[in-house]
């Protein structure tokens, strides 16, 4: 048996910082973007989209990396791991998330591609679509990885768009080894569904296999399993893994354990601006309340009022008091003993 | 005479990148920075300030670089003279100013200083004290300005900081020299009531000599005078400038043109979240109307929406669509004959 883990969540995620401005349906056409989705884009092609995007506003991102920056700020002790590299964008990333609380030692990339950076296109809708060039992140291995960092951690969060950059899978199948021989939690975010449709069959045996808490959208549970529908793709989830957290954007989010499920309403918004990183921080309640053993449909609740949050605003890590936020929504006692 | 102009309005003022982010006012007294202003720092100040600071968004500010990117996107023919260096923060720069609309063709700098950043940090109360590094902004000089730019240019805008670096104060000369001669006219900033401190004679020869238009707050036209307050200042502007446009936040704005006084009523807010950017959007407003011919009242009102637009989010540059919101509330004529 492993000691008391002496931090919560330690995520690992692609290191990027994000660029958001406002578009509209046309523009991305033209730029031939899927609407919603991530697209992978070739540090050339950076300049011409990011020339044809309207004045922007740049924030730290990364898909755990938010979630790790938000359970910080709940009081969770966290840490991450991620390649940025030694430029001023990754000065900013090193900054925002170590200035939320998290831990974040992997040193930078002293030479070879800048640190990441995602072109986040929004559209009146408030739907955000992605276009990110891997920079850094391509430096991102096993590495990297330190095994007594997650041996320290009780959840080790992974997700789904490490399997993009070519080494970083390596990465996560030596943390998520040295996780389980330590009898810690492993938690994957499925991140997007063209991202599940590229690596389906890896994710599907790290789920079936490796996870404890998966997170997940409609689309990406549907694609996950070659669903026809949520209700097909809910039929596969039971006994695939033993806790699942689904999102459903204005439905609220459907959270199954084995037979168990439960159905969460979603936070009142008075106006969505921006999706970005609304499932991320969704993670992060979840998980900030789920280490403190809080039970499944609080995690729930407590991953909606942070979602609720970060979409009244432009970027993906929450302006707001979250503490609070979570505090006031869902209880007091929620966070207790967090830090 | 001159021929019609071919820009509305040329704007002048230091290059700046803005980071922000949240913060009280016990951090700042931890600083020795003075709330609600603008202090100088030097570059070895700038990593402690950033690493006690929580995480940030970075975004483009500059004083004039606000107000001619605002006066763009409400359909003013606008150009920007100012001083980046050839780095990531100077791309971002470049990028936001020239997607807004603006003509920027100030060739950056190869060397020396990086790109000027100004450290904000908002207090719960939603005012804003900056720590600003003028980096590559030293090197802004006359050579940076194009007699034949401020000739086209129906208004030369210029800011009270450029008295801050050591030589953009004789590119200012240049510009206002080069201005009246064709029979332009001349509008001033007066940017920040301890700047006005600094260079009080200076700024004040050029009100009385040179300035068609003059844009101050409360404070910063009462130290010009130094006046015993504001009703005293009102005094003094009677003669000494042709128009001043002079707001006081949330009790609106006072016009005055010769014996002619008008009072504005501030803009309604639901929820002021970050005052970055207020007068620099309300100098925004009142010129793309007054460059239409707009009668000064009707420049205030538009000049209080775009200012009530900057306050509702982070950052000193509009995300809501400024144009929409002047035709809404002021009127679909203020703009006429605008792009």
């Amino acid at each position: 048996m492993s000691p008391e883990p002496a931090i919560d969540i330690l995520g690992i995620g692609n290191a990027i910082v994000d660029v958001l401005a406002h578009t509209d349906d046309g523009a991305l056409a033209d730029l031939g973007l899927h609407k919603g989705t991530m697209s992978l884009i070739d540090g050339d092609r950076v300049p011409a989209i990011y020339a044809s995007m309207a004045p922007g506003v740049e924030c730290s991102g990364g898909s755990a990396a938010n979630t790790v920056a938000g359970a910080a700020l709940l009081g969770a002790r966290t840490a991450f791991i991620g390649k940025v590299k030694d430029d001023t964008l990754g000065h900013i990333f090193r900054h925002d998330i170590r200035s939320a609380g998290v831990a974040f030692d992997t040193p930078p990339a002293a030479d070879g591609s800048a640190t990441a950076c995602c072109l986040v296109m929004v559209t009146p809708d408030a739907h955000r679509t992605m276009a990110t060039h891997l920079g850094a992140c391509v430096e991102l291995g096993p590495e990297a990885v330190d095994p007594d960092l997650v041996r320290a951690a009780a959840v080790t969060y992974v997700e789904g768009y490490l399997w993009d950059p070519p080494r970083a899978r390596d990465a996560v199948r030596l943390a998520v080894r040295t996780a389980r021989e330590a009898g810690r939690r492993v938690a994957l975010s499925l991140s997007d569904p063209f991202c599940v449709d590229r690596h389906r069959d890896e994710l599907r045996e790290l789920v079936e296999r490796d996870v404890d808490l998966l997170f997940a959208n409609e689309e990406e549970i549907v694609s996950l399993f070659c669903a026809r529908d949520f209700d097909d793709a809910l039929q596969h989830v039971h006994g695939a893994v033993e806790v699942a957290a689904l999102t459903r954007s204005e439905k609220g989010s459907v959270v199954v354990n084995g037979g168990e499920v439960h159905v969460i309403d979603a936070e009142p918004v008075a106006r969505v601006v921006d999706t970005t990183g609304a499932g991320d921080l969704y993670a992060a309640g979840f998980l900030a309340a789920w280490v403190r053993g809080a039970d499944l449909g609080t995690c729930a609740r407590a991953g909606g009022v942070c979602a609720a949050e970060v979409i009244t605003h432009l970027g993906a890590r929450p302006e707001g008091d979250l503490r609070a936020l979570v505090a006031a929504r869902v209880g007091e006692g929620v966070l207790a003993g967090a830090r």
